[in-house]
């Protein structure tokens, strides 16, 4: 079923190619990125660990909800303290560091195509599209609620763009497809419109039990495979502060059960749900992540688990969050730290709170780009298309950050600084004043030298002028207009498409899922 | 004739104020931004040696044309190997080493208020005003050739912004003024519309001679206070490859005689005037940094000298210069290394490419500024209102520009992690799935907690629309018209600007300067 093409993520160095999935030919990185650079340190070892005793403070001292009866039940007979009557979790610190180390440092997601594996942990950062948006829009056709053809659309582009390793949810929730059955639709749409790994929402056990179905089916596997090679993930929010939700810890616990990726985002925005200082904030998002891991860990001990961070401010005349914010980038950094602390991949997110794909949205989209790039994270959720803090799906903002993301990837290539390279020889053959345009070393090198952008325009001023005088934004319509138009569906095994056919089919008929509880 | 407070370099945390100089009043850092992040580091020690072996080659085998005979007479003196027929001078390993070391690691440049001078070096970094533009641009008023309003006007900005340390130059050619007589004009604005560090163009021994009056004029100095007070700077580039010519060896011998700073930036773009390949346009551009820095030391050891990269690549199918790309990013990094090698202050730029104030700007100047700041510059300059790859100052830019710096301010502030800053005490307060907007922890602290923005809309997409949909390019419109219009001129003693008219009346009288050679 598989192309059986080789994991892209073996070396440090990564082949070149001409191709593109879409938009113009051009010379980029394809593969996983691997970061050539040490993580950024935002506080001390010290500073960090008074950070995590306050997180093992908030767990022993004032304790998580979980509103879930199994979940409790599982956690007392791992040794929590357990209050039915409130339904309030405490966790002695030595219970919480007994399940520190039992998650794996790095583990793989398997896509349907094998090519399309990735990494999940050291150095190496996987990127995904926007997920769980509302609306959608384009330029020509406007805002809009989120519907089937844009969502198809969406999962269409994360496919096309080697740069985009995983589709990260629904890019925009289909609402013109009963809840009862939208994620049946919806996932079948994501496993044969695309081969990239995908992700499942935990919304009642019935719909991560489907999800996991449908993805072994796809993969064409057996029940025992599919539990030694992860294949989905699903996303659990906390309801920040210090509550676990039903539908969040069914998800860990099925999700957990098969082996499958939990990754735990509390959504702690300082000053909200959280206190208004990012250490506050952070102790707060550490703790809930602490508690969202001993969960999972007491499922299966073992199972793939990712620590999520989504620590950002609010701001304080509106109330309205604010994402790409000086504030968000330190508990970007601060969040990767915690993560390796406690020896966990980190799954961060490319953020802006822009109405708009404008100057705003790209600078506080680069500001979350650099702090989860630099802050060494490993799964980066919302990587293009985001906009209107998550309200929001564009196509042109999608191919703005797919520019980016390319960009990123190559300055993760490293610098080769031998002799050839450098070209004493080149500098001594071009007179003073001169140009190496026609030097041997620049014609054997300049086809693949630079990174060819995507949307960029580099003409100059009279030429840009002549040409429309377009804005990036402008020029990006046209790109996912073209990249839609030359989109190819991934190859599938007829069999397993008409398996996945009949499973929807019969879920269908059995009135696909209950409302969530 | 200073206000006499104090330099506000001298702290790690600095004090927040409700006060800006132009926009709506925001709490943000003031004064000089200090890394707290050690400078991230592109190639390995063994590598950067080889970079800077391979320059030390270039100088020996190669050399570099000087095209200034008393240049090449000093440089003869100091055990240089020169050709007086081909104006060619090589220079031994041992004799560029001796040079390295002499120029400080860190000086203070001064204002002409005390307030503003600057710390150049360590984990310092200034941020300066566009420079050079032949072109000016706004919203309203469209693309015009440099005259002397718009260049008013930019300082003026410069000059309201804290985040803004230095003018860089002439934010545009205000060239309505006669090429003979601009420099003084040029000057006495610069230095009666802001009291920040200035910049002054190597263009002739008289307008370096010229420039260096004025700002001892202004600053109310004797010649010998002058030389101990580095008060203004100069960029020399070198004619890349290998060459520097008369007019910037004047600037330097000018300059460094009197003590003042001599910033030698190459702009060695691969493939154009530089080999195609990073690593060799690297080794390049620290040849002809280093060749600047032994001349400037010959004329005055010890004078301060701050390390300059500009290398970039050029689009290859059109020949363009292309800046904020992945190579960019990587030479910046590069270059950072390099200059801290040789123990030097390192200046870099925010550059972009594209021709007006769209995402593109924003996230080209992104890469620009995440590669300088994480990169450990200590002078910025370009910091706001490039475009266009130079060609363009655009108000809007600026004030977007000055925005993104503001941020870079707040993510250098540390963050504190006492038990009062976490608070314990506010997370044990609020139920779970309750808030934090009301507890004390969060009400001692809500006024300053959080960076607040310059010209970003955080409001919902309703909220936004009703306000008439703006981009932030047309609200950084509004933005730079408001500062304009609040813009108060630094108070000066009456006898210094008095000086200054009287130096000016006399120079023109005299017929100003004999054009650049």
């Amino acid at each position: 079923m598989t192309t059986g093409s080789p994991p892209q993520d073996t070396g440090r160095r990564r082949r070149r190619t001409a191709e593109r999935g879409g938009g113009s030919g051009a010379p980029h990185p394809v593969g996983q990125p691997e970061s050539p650079f040490a993580p950024l340190e935002l506080v001390s070892r010290d500073e960090l660990e008074s950070i995590h005793q306050a997180a093992l403070a908030v767990l022993k001292e004032i304790g998580i909800d979980f509103l879930h009866d199994e979940a409790r039940t599982m956690l007392k007979g791992a040794g929590a303290d357990v209050d039915s009557a409130s339904r309030r979790v405490r966790f002695e610190p030595a219970l919480v560091e007994a399940h520190i180390g039992l998650a794996p440092q790095a583990f793989r997601l398997h896509g349907r195509n094998s090519a399309r594996d990735l990494s999940i942990g050291g150095r190496h950062v996987a990127f995904g599209t926007v997920a769980s948006a509302p609306n959608s829009f384009d330029r020509a056709g406007g805002r809009r609620p989120g519907n089937r053809r844009d969502y198809q659309n969406f999962i269409r582009l994360g496919q096309s763009f080697d740069s985009i390793h995983f589709i990260g949810g629904y890019p925009v929730e289909p609402i013109d497809i009963p809840a009862s059955i939208r994620h049946l639709d919806a996932l079948f749409d994501m496993l044969t419109l695309s081969d990239k790994p995908v992700h499942a929402y935990s919304l009642g056990r019935e719909r991560n039990l489907d999800a996991i179905e449908m993805v072994r089916i796809a993969r064409g596997l057996d029940d025992e495979t599919l539990e030694r090679e992860p294949s989905l993930f699903t996303v659990i929010n906390s309801s920040s502060p210090l509550r676990l939700d039903t539908p969040m810890l069914e998800g860990i616990i099925q999700m957990a059960r098969r082996n499958q990726v939990v990754v735990m985002t509390p959504f702690t925005l300082a000053g909200a749900m959280a206190p208004v200082t990012l250490a506050g904030a952070l102790a707060q998002q550490h703790a809930e992540a602490l508690a969202g891991l001993v969960m999972t860990q007491v499922a299966r001990p073992g199972a793939p688990f990712v620590y999520g961070g989504f620590t950002s401010n609010v701001d304080m005349k509106s109330g309205s969050p604010a994402f790409g914010t000086p504030e968000y980038v330190k508990a970007s950094f601060g969040t990767g730290q915690l993560a390796r602390h406690v020896g966990l991949p980190w799954r961060s997110s490319n953020a802006t709170s822009s109405n708009i794909a404008d100057g705003q949205a790209v600078y506080e989209s680069q500001m979350s780009l650099w702090g989860a790039l630099l802050g060494g994270c490993n799964l980066l959720i919302h990587g293009a298309g985001w906009l209107e803090g998550g309200l929001c799906a564009s196509y042109e903002k999608f191919i703005i950050d797919v520019e980016m993301l390319q960009m990123f990837a190559e300055i993760f290539q490293p610098l080769i600084t031998n002799a050839a390279e450098i070209g004493l020889d080149a500098i001594s053959e071009v007179p003073p004043g001169g140009h190496f345009f026609s030097t041997a070393h620049t014609m054997q090198r300049y086809k693949s030298a630079f990174y060819s952008p995507l949307v960029s325009d580099w003409r100059n001023y009279g030429q840009w002028l002549e040409d429309g005088a377009l804005t990036v934004t402008q020029r990006a319509n046209r790109v996912w207009r073209d990249t839609l138009e030359r989109y190819t569906a991934p190859q599938r095994d007829p069999a397993v498409r008409e398996a996945l056919t009949s499973f929807v089919e019969r879920r269908k008929a059995e009135g696909g899922a209950a409302p969530v509880s």
